[in-house]
């Protein structure tokens, strides 16, 4: 089985190609070959590998990039975008023209139908969200980076609908906590409000304690991403976009959890600094 | 005001400009030009305009006609697109990136932020729909016209709420009965079983008598524009994707219609011919 994963210098990125290292397999079918695409030169340490690793250092938005990078017709597609920055529009290139891209060089290639696994996110639903969230939730997403992955969904949605591509989207909560690192998203807050206090840094909260939010650990991603590369067209009837489990946390909580294993001084270099434009955090 | 009608050669956009120029005005606020432009030449008679009438044969995916159709800042754009072949993937091209260029056009502007009121369809929900589909039913089209719209809705809302745009998008009902025209649209034959066996033709009808659908008339769809051009912000608090009214009739309703109005004749000439490949129609 040939993997590809594009975005494999991200967070859940290199997590997930970690994972693929160690396992040599995917829900029991083994790996004869990995290619890791990125923007920026894979880093891993790969010389241990127990199948081939191709690395690509591309840049998605070349129509010919892509062509390049599917010319191994890789079984399985781990597709993991995710500008997010909500202050430019950059995001419907990055994320939405590339993808658009992709899926049109899979369609035709013709007698290609690789699983696409798209790493969505559960900012494709606006606020105020329900206690338990359906996957028939409707997408109202209050922002550009949850507009982005809902019309992504649409796209693979449509794409599988007319069998020229096998996607399977998930909806991953925020993904806590995430390393150091730049990151423009509104939900960059939930991890640096633990990260950078037991780093002994001062970090903002710009909500109330009260606020919930659904979490996962990287770990936890990197199961579902797994598990959706193998998700039979049986289990597929509700659609190609699926919403994942998640820990309902509120900041309080998460505070407390912070002060129950460093005590009262890390807890104390939260600043709480409210911030009312946050209308969404992705 | 200055009102561009895009798409203004289309069924209902000949009726939206119709409705125009006798009215010369919307919803009590005065007309004082109009700009016409379709990838077709308008063929309007145009002479008789209470007001100054342009018109302009353009080529939507091409970016600088865009801008040029901007220039003039019209108050109120009436963009009625709609390629609706679902046998190749041509819409998404001429529906979803000239759309997003008309968007960006007007981003890219600055202070300019016109009502857009966008022609959406029901078909943004896939099948099967309830009773009474409210506003916030999941988008989860069966066709790559809904799968388009759905995409748009997502666009406009995303631009307007980051304050580039004033758009508002209405999902219109099938709209019969359609005149004879070029039509690949899934949902053609709802009109050609009423229209062809009045003009003494044979129409063929893919569905059984039971299959249920919402339906309007070409003079609800421009109503329902027309109201859009001003609906206010305190009314759009729902969301800018709005779900119109419709008559909700079986296809033996509307053949029983027929047979009331012209006699088993015309009713005759209606073949029942089956195809389980339409899975939705838009």
């Amino acid at each position: 089985m040939h993997v590809l994963v594009i975005g494999s210098e991200g967070f859940v990125g290199s997590k997930l190609v970690d994972k693929l290292l160690s396992d040599s397999e995917i829900n029991g079918k083994g790996i004869k070959e990995l290619t890791l695409a990125d923007v920026i030169a894979p880093s891993m340490p790969l010389e241990d590998a127990d199948f081939t690793v191709h690395t690509a250092k591309i840049d998605i938005s070349d129509g010919d990039q892509i062509i390049g990078l599917l010319e191994g017709r890789p079984d399985i597609i781990f597709h993991l975008v995710g500008e997010g920055d909500e202050a430019d529009f950059n995001g419907y290139k990055v994320n939405v023209e590339s993808t658009h891209k992709i899926l049109e060089a899979i369609r035709l290639m013709g007698d290609y139908k690789p699983r696409l696994v798209y790493n969505s996110t559960l900012a494709v639903f606006g606020p105020p969200l329900p206690d338990v969230v359906p996957d028939q939730h409707a997408c109202t997403p209050a922002s550009s980076y949850g507009t982005q992955a809902a019309i992504l969904e649409l796209l693979i949605g449509d794409y599988s609908r007319k069998g020229y591509l096998d996607g399977v989207c998930i909806r991953l909560p925020t993904v806590v906590i995430r390393p150091f690192e730049p990151n423009k998203t509104a939900s960059s807050f939930l991890s640096s409000i633990i990260r950078e206090p037991i780093a002994n840094m001062e970090a903002a909260c710009p909500v109330p304690l009260s606020f919930r939010h659904p979490v996962a650990s990287g770990r936890a991603a990197v199961r579902f991403l797994v598990r959706a590369a193998s998700l039979t067209e049986k289990e597929l009837t509700d659609g190609r976009a699926i919403t994942m489990p998640s820990l309902s946390v509120t900041v309080g909580d998460m505070i407390q959890s912070l002060e129950n294993v460093t005590g009262k001084h890390a807890v104390e270099l939260i600043k709480h600094e409210p911030d009312d434009s946050l209308q969404s955090i992705a």
